[in-house]
């Protein structure tokens, strides 16, 4: 939610207006604006999480180049992986379409089809939604989830000697939009196969958040949808901490390594400033990192990796390289 | 939010497929897609209401030509006013604006302020929300809201023989949106203002609503934002019934009357067929009506009046004017 606002400092200024603006205090607020999705207390320790997610023509996809199914499962993805970095479970979904008069309602079927199977494939059901006309397709998802009062993750929770974990592998996402727009890069079948798919088909790590819930002992958590710099950048903002992470540990996708060859950039840039690779980020003290781990590789697809660790506030972040560190800046792609 | 669908056949049919298409079925789920707002059971005799409404620039509203901070407030009002209908109150909301980048921060920092405004107003926080870019200014609300199980509004409890009831008066909205478009239209400076205010600033109905709820008896509701023959027509197929309106004591605005004459056109055809009111719809017996008006004129700014009764499935929707009757059809405006 708070991520797809993007990089700009002009947008962050304009939401902590909306901050500012944010209509009646209300009691039952446990987490509002800032994080990735809302918290809400419906008491009896169940906790209602609220999120967003816009996926629009031009902007986070071109229409020519994926299929409309894929779209929708896109847009799902990216919605209900907010609900994962609050450690909850999805629940019902509200669906909101602008589409262009030109556009063909087996088109629009087949964009709600690719969202209605992303939100079964995690139990949750859509509950309801608009559809208007307008300049470019546009896709909006209002995400409902839940969570057990003790087992909300925010992004406020690390602390200092904590270890960053990252699942998955970092920089697909990109590599695949970069296959996309040109369609001119070489690389191999396998690499463009892993692109492709991270870019089209990103998974929501629900299962990834439920396991860490269980095993406990994670700090803090936030899902990457801006890229690992600048989500990194987010958590460490909202728990008023840094951090320093070792480059040569990042589990930087295959495909990553052969994109940025073929572009003649280094793999870094797309593992560290790529977005949508929504992986989980999260912190931990040392002591429960084995427990994490062992959880998520029984309980989801993929992998925690331990890729650095949290420092005291005036670190920033450091990026270990073989040859030294740097200062890392917490960017990512810029929607404005 | 099933009214925002709008109103052309194709469209219809592809609600109906995403509703096929509705994700995991969930026990929870007491209303879904085809109201005016979702209902998730939360347990405990409450209810969950949630409902999206979205304003888009060049459908809803042409920049140019409303302040920022009004059509904040418009959109605003559009998703509250889904809430009334089921006879809730608002609790939360999200925003997510798409936004061109020409447009300047301030403007969209106004539309924001506007839509703070109306949430407050009604005593609901700002929660979330997403900001991007996009080719045109597009503004979409989600917004989360209660109610008690008992007090449960929906548009399917019709019954032959109730009473047809409307707050407010109808067709200023309508007759604003044609002073908008064509400046040479001359009305008079009572009637512009009125019908300004009601096309910029439309009332969501949630104090009509409380004192319905208060009141009891009513049996279905729905609110007008497609115009009241085309949501009359949307109550009245999920009740099963048909109905039978008397022209002559539909309340219609005196803009509405003026705006018709400077058209040349049937004031009838703005009242009946012009969208964004936002006035509630109900139907109740007989002898709750008495109740129901007093309530709702002691707690809030605007009267209910009676304007027909429902019949049966059979009848369609018959318009009795001065000279005979005709039939309905429950036409609106048409998105697509």
């Amino acid at each position: 939610m708070g991520q797809n606002a993007g990089g700009g400092a002009g947008e962050f200024e304009i939401i902590a207006a909306l901050r500012v603006l944010a209509g009646s205090p209300r009691s039952d607020l446990r987490v509002g604006s800032g994080d990735d999705a809302a918290v809400i207390d419906l008491g009896l320790g169940r906790l209602l999480l609220l999120s967003c997610d816009a996926q629009v023509e031009g902007v986070h996809f071109v229409t020519a180049r994926i299929e409309p199914d894929r779209l929708g499962r896109r847009a799902a993805a990216g919605a209900l992986s907010d609900i994962a970095a609050m450690g909850g479970h999805a629940t019902h979904g509200l669906v909101s379409i602008i589409a262009p008069q030109r556009m063909a309602a087996t088109v629009i079927e087949a964009v709600q089809r690719g969202i209605a199977a992303e939100m079964t494939r995690w139990g949750a059901a859509i509950v309801g939604g608009n559809l208007c006309r307008g300049p470019a397709l546009s896709i909006e998802l209002s995400v409902l989830g839940e969570v057990r009062s003790t087992d909300l993750l925010t992004r406020a929770g690390a602390r200092e000697g904590d270890r960053l974990l990252v699942s998955g592998r970092l920089g697909a996402a990109a590599a695949g939009l970069r296959l996309a727009s040109d369609a001119g890069l070489v690389v191999s079948t396998a690499a463009r196969a892993e692109a492709v798919a991270a870019h089209e088909r990103p998974a929501p790590r629900l299962d990834v958040a439920r396991a860490i819930v269980r095993a406990g002992g994670a700090t803090a958590a936030i899902d990457l949808s801006d890229g690992l710099a600048a989500d990194l950048g987010h958590l460490l903002t909202a728990s008023g901490v840094g951090a320093w992470i070792d480059a040569g540990r990042l589990p930087i996708a295959g495909s990553t390594i052969e994109v940025a060859q073929a572009l003649g950039i280094d793999p870094l840039d797309l593992a560290l400033h790529g977005g949508e690779d929504y992986e989980l980020l999260l912190t931990a003290p040392a002591e429960s990192v084995a427990a994490l781990c062992a959880a998520v590789a029984g309980g989801s697809d993929v992998e925690l990796t331990e890729i650095g660790e949290v420092r005291a506030r005036g670190a920033g972040i450091r990026l270990g390289l073989t040859d030294g560190e740097r200062a890392l800046d917490p960017i990512g792609y810029r929607h404005f």
